[in-house]
């Protein structure tokens, strides 16, 4: 805490807390969110042939987060819709990233070191948004500890909690998956986030928010920096994970595992939770087992 | 009704509608409600891999009545997710009904003589719930009988009539079915009972709104244990429905008739609308029927 | 503009926009919804034997544009349905289209001469929604220019912008495709009618709100009862998009294309963007012909 304080820690937090988010942050938040649209398999034909359909998935990857929270605490849907400058810049970037001439524009920002630079912003933008959700929360419900940590968790996941329904409107429809099921990174990361910050909030966490935020961003930059540059899809919460879950569930907490079936079918090689997943794997394989099989007889049948 | 006030119902009723719910009813509707999740297939599987998943499932199993009737009524979704105390309990059932060292809880609670007393009081906790959503419905809107009937329906049904989106929610996905098309007894039970109440509220049936609720009590109470303890999916409107329904819609209501599809082949063993289903199965059992041979087919080419 | 003064086009256009909706012109646009219903596969088996579904679905045809603005608006969700001579209303146009002995009402109602009439009413109701939910929208969010064209777009679009869920209450599931993806003539009017109104409500658009309204409707009446007259698919807006579009996206808007894929097939026969559609075609082709392959294959191993 002496090196903290040498360091002054808490002015350059709370400076740091006080860094306006539009249009520097806001903007790479935008072009990584549209940047990730257009990875999804299709999402190029789509904007090709129906702009509208584009343009509007576009908009629930950047804004997605709103509406959620939007959506639990009553509020109007579309009432972030009334900022009209984040709402051009955001179709502006969409423009830019689908439409470009030569694909100039997606070159230059999908190249890594330039990706980097943007995915570190977005993550102070997520946490960021995580305070404001459960601040916002905390001022409807001041002991509604469900409410906030809620709240926090959609702010910070955005798009991937309805993910559903962002690939129903491409026309793509995947209900045996979903981000509940197979959390991603930053949705484990923001659950974590949110609970952190309703401690805070609720003041059972002694340490002011400005540190929080500085702290926890630090946190989700270099995490999301790291996996991004090694293009992992780990999360360093599997070895906490894999050592909690099998005593509170009795079993591993499976998101992960299953999301790169490959390391889970070695045997876990990424240091996950042991002995857990062999009581797991069966009841998952022979789903696939008799999926597959079923596709091969058809085919044989051919 | 000179009998009636011998017994002194009314004061009885009066009495019976000022019992206070929380914990011990709520409890009783939690842990039936839990129990009906886990009976669905997957559920457990779900629960060791994917925990938050399945406690989402759970809540919404215990509080999607309210979920839904905020949503119809514009209220925050979470609104109800305030009430600490509710979620704590309802989760704590649902980690002991989960995770309960050899399964004890759940074998207590699935004892069937056991599981008749929780059932009984879940119902009294469901018309509770219909009589509180109307009275609420009709302050918004006093002269709303479609709200306050809706309003009643839902804060009586719960997740059935969101069963698609809670299946979505475990990875499964069944669109050729939903509560609206195959309504269970509970459901229809909810919407007679909706339509009871605000018949009530708006003082076209001259019954004191303590009475209708003892009497409707006592009617959801002896129907759904008589169901349970059968072990039976008949509704005891089926009659009622059968005659009804061919003059009013030319066609029985064939919602039950086709959930229990053995009896349907039968020839509606069940005393249903007779005639009425012979003009209807032919439609539905056409569809079967190719659906059934091209599976058949398929099965006959591997 | 001298003509038009003339006809005191401006009275004119005010005593119009005056009209009173309902019910005559109420009852027409639940005609027609409720008739386009009942054209749905499988519309007239459900009301047999769901009626309860059915019913339901109508409810959405009929009142799902301000179902969807409430939800957009963070308003309660069946707010219209205070309006209880409406829903009756709706509720006899439903109970007669499906129930009418002989089918009586229907057959007057689908005689085409009589259809158009209705027809054309319900485009003076859509235009006047439009122009309301603008209105409604712009009392909400006065620089909202986003919120104004989505609240005008679904006020105009209605059930059609939900239609995977409309159909879902039917037990239909069609993920590959949704409004968004193949807008119909009407949804895009309606887009572009919004951004219109939404225009003149900002004062971009130097006319009156009743002349804009008259020259609107009569723009969709001619257009829709042509279209309904010939039974045609095509939109009066292809043309323009054809130039339009490759410019902008680089391709074809697909919607309608794809939608009566005969005239794609020839090689966009009319008056489409030309050239921009091979670069579409084969992306489609492709995916049409591997499924369509895998059906024959299926088949001839059968």
């Amino acid at each position: 805490m002496d090196l903290l304080s040498a360091l002054s820690l808490g002015e350059l937090a709370l400076s740091f807390s006080r860094v306006p988010l539009f249009p520097v942050f806001d903007l790479s938040y935008f072009i990584v969110s549209i940047l990730y649209l257009k990875y999804e398999p299709g999402a190029v034909e789509l904007s090709r042939r129906h702009p509208v359909a584009s343009w509007l998935c576009a908009m629930l990857h950047c804004f997605g987060s709103y509406i959620l929270a939007d959506l639990l605490l009553g509020e109007p849907l579309i009432d972030y819709f009334s900022n009209n400058s984040s709402v051009l810049l955001a179709s502006a970037v969409w423009y830019l990233i689908f439409f470009c001439p030569l694909d100039l524009f997606y070159k230059c920002v999908s190249f890594l070191p330039v990706k980097l630079i943007f995915v570190a912003m977005k993550e102070v933008v997520r946490v960021r948004k995580i305070a404001v959700g459960i601040h916002h929360a905390h001022h409807h419900y001041h002991h509604g500890w469900f409410i906030m940590i809620a709240t926090g968790w959609v702010k910070g996941s955005g798009v991937a909690l309805m993910s559903n329904l962002e690939q129903l409107l491409r026309g793509v429809w995947k209900p045996e998956t979903n981000e509940f099921l197979h959390m991603s990174f930053p949705t484990k990361a923001s659950l974590y986030g949110a609970i952190l910050f309703t401690l805070q909030q609720t003041r059972w966490l002694p340490v002011s928010k400005a540190s929080l935020i500085f702290i926890f961003t630090m946190f989700m930059v270099s995490c999301k920096v790291f996996l991004t540059a090694t293009h992992s899809h780990n999360s360093p919460f599997d070895v906490l994970e894999g050592y909690i879950c099998p005593v509170l569930f009795g079993a591993a907490w499976g998101g992960d595992h299953h999301h790169d079936s490959h390391s889970a079918s070695h045997g876990g090689s990424h240091g996950g939770g042991p002995g857990a997943q062999h009581s797991v794997l069966p009841a998952k394989s022979k789903e696939e087992l008799s999926e597959g099989s079923r596709k091969k007889k058809t085919k044989k049948a051919d």
